[in-house]
């Protein structure tokens, strides 16, 4: 099965992501804040994130989960720290006026963090975290997400695929940019197996009883995704811990919900009963490089440490060691100046949007 | 093979302890901070790192490689962050200095965070990462380790075991204290089956070559650690990530030793050549649970969490899920009550310890 791809423009996609966010009801600056994150996720090669995403935004709009013209306010705060509910708006415009109040906080004290409440699905974890690199801060973005994760010894999905990110500046190399779920696999790869009829590799996923599975349909019949780990033998109890750390300080921290209550970011699933808090948790933050050491011998020690990393010696049939990042940033140079390539389904999702919304569906092709 | 156990009294090992510290020449302070940092991992079940280390911390200020009289200073400080100088000292008083100072700057900006140099190995995590809990904040330590560790696609030893502790405070359940290896295993449990003369299971050890090995001697034979997920296709590359994030944080941003430079634990082993930084390094930081939300809608929701978790339906052969720091905190309240097991070549340790300091080796019997 080959796909059929359109290499679109960068520019061109952003603006059209944009315009969609205007006509769901977007203020001009959330509709631009909210196509720069689904960018990011396109341009890193993150693509499950990108505007694959947009007509999932746009059904939740539909059945009233998501609240376009929400204005997202602080409600809790001290120098440091603070709650933001995001008026059960985007989570892409949520996550990043919370970030740029961390920075502005991190700027008078040297730290920054604020939780999210009753948010919607934030996009990649990197977007958000990164905005503090220019600042050189160090930024963190954490958030829950839908129940599809099972805890070390159980069947029931309780905790989200809870990604970890972490952003740190280098000097003349590019920065690293740790952003992980805190699952074994995340759920796209399971969805392209499925795709492809291929079975999955032991230690992704287990079927409704608990048992190892290698068939990603699995996952639908009741399975569950398995922490970080796989089994408890390798650590799973440790991928567990963290996906508990994220869900803790995103839903809990925050009076947003966790665990088996996160609303689901498919709007065919209906919410759980009782829900303890309001919508989904992020929670971002930001340090001042300076606030430990001077920034120039910070930068000094992270290229070197790259480089160490790099110049590391492989196993036979390996080239190079990989920093956290940089995957995704040689695929943005690539895609900035090659296009964005984008399957034809996402394409054909697009064109219907824009009938939806009466818009004329605009050329999109790189030049 | 039948181990030989002492019942130790918690209290008389915890006075032995602070004694020997006072030999080496720790103030009396300093003394009661490391004696209780290691009477903390012989409660709870780590004993590993409790005065089975005692022996090593002896040797390592026999080789000049410890400062017992260290006088620990801020050498940089914003309101919110800052840097400690540990001058050569215990790691177990370093970490639990700079706990005191991130604690104090909570209380007046809502979160303090500090990176610690120039120190030595901090013993557990979780006995700096509680300490927060006392005032109602969330308390996080991390700490780089000798290179055990090799990242993803490579040969060679260039991480620790680098391990993440959160400790976050609950209501009328115990609090959630998540601490854990960035590793696939704990250097520990290898040495455990090599006594025993035991296979290892696939996935925590790789050969000199970097092949999947069975055998926990190949650690010792130029063999290293793998990260938690093992190998790529199951997240090796997340674990690794994770361990470079504790580095970066303990090492690069202190002014630390990273990577393959951080000083080994044993006086056996030669210090690198042209160490980047001073000593090794730890970051350590607490937030006010009351910076988010109320305190007490937060332990609700706390409560709420680990009931949730704890009812959860387990798989086929398994009892229960296991909440973050459970089995620690049942060891814990078994051992004040019931005293302290060691092993005998630690017991015969601490009698050859009295010997070399000229000290009477004390009645520890629990009675």
């Amino acid at each position: 099965m080959s796909a059929i791809y359109h290499q679109v423009s960068p520019q061109k996609l952003h603006d059209l992501t944009l315009d969609i966010f205007r006509h769901m009801g977007c203020t001009p600056e959330h509709a631009r804040i909210a196509a720069g994150v689904l960018q990011s996720a396109d341009l890193r090669g993150i693509d499950s994130h990108g505007v694959a995403r947009l007509s999932g935004y746009v059904r939740l709009w539909n059945a009233n989960r998501i609240n376009a013209a929400a204005k997202p306010r602080l409600t809790y705060e001290t120098e440091t720290t603070g709650t933001l509910d995001g008026d059960g708006g985007l989570g892409l415009v949520n996550a990043a006026v919370a970030m740029d109040i961390a920075i502005e906080k991190a700027k008078k004290y040297g730290s920054g963090w604020i939780a999210i409440k009753n948010s919607n699905h934030f996009g990649i974890a990197s977007a958000h975290a990164t905005k503090a690199l220019r600042e050189d801060m160090i930024g963190m973005a954490l958030t829950n997400a839908s129940p599809l994760v099972s805890p070390t010894f159980s069947k029931e999905r309780l905790l989200g695929t809870n990604p970890i990110c972490y952003a740190i500046p280098a000097g003349e190399e590019n920065p690293v940019v740790i952003d992980l779920a805190t699952s074994a696999a995340a759920n796209g790869k399971l969805e392209i197996a499925q795709r492809k009829n291929e079975p999955i590799p032991s230690g992704w996923l287990q079927d409704k009883e608990g048992k190892v599975s290698n068939n990603p349909a699995d996952l639908k019949g009741g399975g569950s995704l398995l922490p970080l780990g796989s089994e408890k033998k390798t650590g799973s109890h440790k991928g567990y811990a963290l996906s508990a750390f994220v869900d803790i300080f995103s839903g809990v921290l925050s009076g947003a919900n966790y665990g088996p209550w996160v609303p689901p970011f498919v709007s065919f699933l209906p919410l759980a009963d009782n829900m303890p808090g309001e919508g989904i948790g992020h929670f971002v933050g930001a340090m001042r490089v300076d606030g430990f050491r001077p920034v120039n011998d910070f930068k000094k020690n992270m290229d070197q440490w790259i480089r160490r990393f790099k110049a590391s010696e492989t196993i036979d049939g390996q080239d190079e060691v990989i920093i956290p990042g940089e995957p995704e940033t040689r695929m943005e140079q690539d895609r900035l100046i090659n296009g964005i390539p984008l399957i034809d389904p996402v394409f054909q999702d697009l064109r219907t949007l824009c009938n939806e919304f009466g818009m004329p569906f605009p050329e999109l092709a790189h030049s």
